[in-house]
């Protein structure tokens, strides 16, 4: 447990700056800290969620005394009130903002759990058993955390039986359901309302695109595979977009700063349409999603005429480095399988198929809020475990 | 039906400029009409959806030539293909993106489909009956198209049972499933895992900032509302960020350039947390969406320390603008009645209560891509039937 050695206070009590005792040292305002006092007043003991407003801070609220205790508890006076709060060490330094920029800010920026990839992965793509993900909290962790880092997984031993894909949204999420309905079945039909529901080779993609908020998650599970062809393809677009920053900054700025318009209208019941850029950047340029899919785009309405050419040639570009070879992991998914995609980053195609056989594939959407929560618990359990057998 | 009068090609064959019969003339590039060729080798017939990638368009595509045909029909010869391709006249001016800018276009900026409102929305708040919306298409569109347009309505005559919320989703869309199930209690509970469950005053706040995506359809239904107190109000955020604008531009710009972060973790199987801005705008300055929960807002750990300030005045100045008595509109539900709310805009909240009487309301999540789909639908079916009418 990393103790406090340390405390100031600024100048006008406008916060206090604090030492670890590692040395590292950060600086807290008197405000985030007043908003984040985990005081039974201030915070709900039983669900942590706020019980005042921000007008219930004063305005001119400011730290009156600072004083550490046993290392790991730092006492805060705040004034006007006079409310003496306590914070726990380790909250601080898990909770601090105050930090040198030393990581790449540049727009189209992702954190430290996002990792890029090329063909490199087609010989480690990540997998679980669905029967030991299904009891073995360790090993649905650790596919999770694939799925987080890589925003691809594949998963064996599922039951051969129709929606048994929803069993693997169970494990840590909820489905989307859509017009396609909770899940829905991929193979060739002869009045296909999507072009998904045929034979033809689709480029590498993400799926609706024309839906807001967009599935975050998309799963495909293969029941009957028999044909020549039909191959899965992923590609990173994450690693694309990287890429395409570095060989042609134009187009990234192009793609990441206009709006381009998605639409769906395949069946009489459904007109589907978004205006969102092909690649999202927040605010503080962090890439956040890309929406990739020749099949819907457009038509663009949303961009200034003198702008269309520079969002054509950037997207020609951005497709051609999302075909290049050492971009794709390929594989051929066989009964009993499933394929899971961060749908704001992975994107998925396949190669055309014809002839005898039969190929079924059922997929499913799901959202990454859910799978997120469900790995961050078992990551604070795996800890707590691993704290436990230290103690014991 | 709006007729063509005449089409110039451009410079170099880049595009045409093409003028109606009511003067009016849009240019489009020639790149942008080949990738929306509405022929069967470019879109396919049954579905819409585009058979070709961009790589398939030559990277010189150009018009080699442009001809009118009955004033309705405009003939493109593209090059180096040689592919001649018809465009429609109708269409072209619905989808032309070459517009004269006269519109508001600073950060913040809404479409015409959004119109803001106060405390006037007061006495004539949307409503539908649920028996009507449920028989009568008319009736269920002008519903739609007033929760488009203010992101608030009410309904009644709703059955009075346990879940009937969902049949009223089922008019439009798709529940959104979450940890707070496929529909969730709004009662008093001795160990509250949300402060929702609890007799407390609530500000007004968007539900869930801390899942991504959000869900962006709220709905609360009445069932037992006998307490004194719990009457419901309703904001509307576009409003009071339009002026945290006018009043407080480096407010306006903090909210929408810093990252907040939003936290959940009421119960120990749920550990939910987003990174999104308070004001969310696209790339191109459009007001998106507006998150703000006292309950769930932070610790913000990813905004610089030097702007940490700025933040928190910008976000105490909006929290003081959403509290005015002049943007608030105020109801008490009665049992058999519901309300929805797009929850990326409309903020919501409760006056608290105690005492004896019962207070039961029932909540649920979905979203509005499919209540923007149904509407559509919706519309151009009223459209078609008011042209058979005129036609007959």
């Amino acid at each position: 447990m990393l103790g406090l050695s340390n405390v100031k206070t600024l100048a006008g009590g406008k916060g206090v700056e604090v030492e670890w005792a590692n040395g590292s040292t950060a600086r807290f305002h008197a405000v985030w800290l007043r908003d984040n006092s985990p005081d039974p007043e201030t915070l709900s003991p039983g669900n942590g969620q706020r019980l005042i407003r921000i007008q219930d801070v004063p305005e001119d609220v400011a730290v009156k005394a600072a004083t550490v205790f046993d290392d790991v508890r730092l006492e805060i006076v705040f004034s006007p009130e006079d409310k003496v709060v306590t914070f726990d060490a380790a909250w601080l330094m898990e909770h601090r903002y105050d930090r040198p920029e030393t990581a790449d800010t540049a727009p189209g920026w992702t954190g430290v759990e996002v990792v890029r990839w090329g063909e490199e992965l087609q010989e480690k793509l990540p997998v679980a058993s669905f029967r030991e993900a299904n009891r073995n909290a360790d090993e649905l962790r650790r596919w999770l955390a694939d799925v987080r880092r890589y925003g691809v997984a594949k998963m064996t031993d599922m039951p051969l039986e129709s929606g048994a894909i929803c069993k693997v949204v169970e494990l840590f999420g909820y489905l989307r359901e859509t017009n396609y309905g909770r899940f829905f079945e991929v193979r060739t039909e002869v009045n296909p309302v999507n072009l998904a529901y045929t034979g033809l080779g689709l480029q590498v993609h993400t799926d609706n695109p024309y839906r807001d908020p967009v599935p975050t998650l998309q799963l495909l599970s293969c029941l009957e595979n028999s044909v020549d062809g039909g191959d899965s393809v992923v590609v990173d677009s994450f690693k694309a977009v990287e890429l395409l920053r570095g060989e042609a900054p134009e187009a990234f700025k192009a793609l990441s700063s206009l709006p381009a318009n998605y639409t769906y209208a395949g069946t009489g019941d459904v007109m589907l349409r978004s205006k969102r850029p092909m690649i999202e950047l927040g605010p503080d340029g962090e890439l956040l999603a890309v929406r990739f899919n020749n099949r819907s785009l457009g038509p663009l309405t949303d961009i200034p005429f003198d702008q269309m050419e520079a969002f054509y040639d950037g997207y020609r570009k951005l497709a051609e480095i999302m075909e290049r070879p050492e971009l794709a992991v390929t594989f051929k998914l066989q009964p009993g399988e499933l394929f899971i995609v961060d749908n704001t980053r992975v994107t998925h195609g396949r190669v055309g198929y014809e002839g005898s056989g039969s190929r079924w594939l059922q997929g499913a959407y799901a959202d990454l809020d859910g799978l997120r929560s469900t790995l961050a618990v078992l990551e604070q359990q795996a800890t707590q475990e691993e704290q436990n057998e230290v103690v014991a």
